[in-house]
């Protein structure tokens, strides 16, 4: 039966995929195999490649193949601001609006106790250690305006207020609900301008 | 910059997959290296060993391991009946309805002018003359009633008759429009029940 299994095994594996059910996996598998093959041999590489070359940044916990990603090891950024936001997503928005050019902390999620995401599985008190090395001058939170978004920046804040940083929160020009992923570089660039005090 | 290009190189061969855009590779590319990565060394193996393995078989065009698949080889199933299909799909539906034990011939696609699928890319004529092996006494046409498997149908119906074989559709207890893949068994078994002799 090893015919059978090694395309039901590709449609199994096609499951980890979010949002792709038993039905939209067998036609993954099938159009990838009658119609590009190319493009499931480069996906197949590019996954192997990156799960064994990508790692979290020891400073801002994105996504890089270095301990120290670029952008924190780079002179040309402001090390006095820093900016939370929740995916490596969210900080290419932001660099795209050309409207900041501090650094960034990347927290990989939002608190979402309904999940089991806590402070303690975000590891809120790594950025505000992070926050806290004295270079730092303003804590710049740019969390999504979603529910979780909003209680993540809230925990933020009072946690940075509690030791004495300076914490902003970008301005609502991000349409209430909204998520900063869809929202165009201009709304997001005049978010950044306007951000305001939480002091 | 080749932090960023391990990750990029990710998103971009996302994008073979069926429907996904840049955003959703981003997405897709995220979730997988924070939340699965258990689930993308599986995919990245399963469509490696897919792509070394896989090929059509010999006789029926479908997916195998072996240069003549399982089915085709077995003496248990009737070799008079030749059931003719769009994909795998489709024929593992036929087989869920108990219905069935005859033979299939895999079309991997359907007519599709449009897209430049004629009569010549689908290989028809290799069905055709499967059909034409003196062992097969009924073509049965299962492809699906939209206008492009009506119009597969059709063409192979006027090969067959042209030859003097003998060739039935299935009844149409599938839905007019409706797709193979998404009926439930029993409607299916009905409509291989009642086929009806194009003769
Ligand atoms: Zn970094
Ligand atoms: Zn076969």
């Amino acid at each position: 039966m090893k015919a059978i299994n090694s395309l039901d095994h590709l449609i199994e594996s096609l499951r980890c995929l979010p949002g792709v059910g038993p039905k939209s996996a067998q036609r993954i598998a099938y159009y990838l195999l009658q119609r590009d093959r190319d493009g499931a041999a480069a996906l197949a590489a590019a996954l192997m490649q990156s799960l064994e070359t990508l790692r979290h940044c020891q400073r801002c916990n994105t996504l890089t193949e270095a301990d120290i990603c670029e952008r924190c090891l780079s002179p040309q950024r402001d090390a006095s601001l820093l900016c939370v936001v929740e995916s490596p997503v969210d900080m290419n928005m932001m660099e795209q609006t050309l409207a900041y050019s501090g650094l960034y902390y990347v927290l990989m999620g939002r608190l979402s106790p309904l999940d089991g995401v806590g402070p303690r599985e975000l590891s809120l008190e790594r950025v505000l250690a992070r926050a806290s090395d004295g270079v730092v001058k303003e804590l710049i939170l740019a969390t999504n305006f979603t529910n979780e978004g909003e209680a993540t920046a809230h925990y933020l804040s009072e946690g940075a207020r509690a030791r004495g940083l300076s914490v902003t929160r970008i301005a609502r020009g991000v349409p209430v609900g909204g998520e900063l992923e869809y929202v165009d570089p201009g709304t997001l660039a005049q978010a950044v301008r306007e951000r305001r005090s939480l002091a």
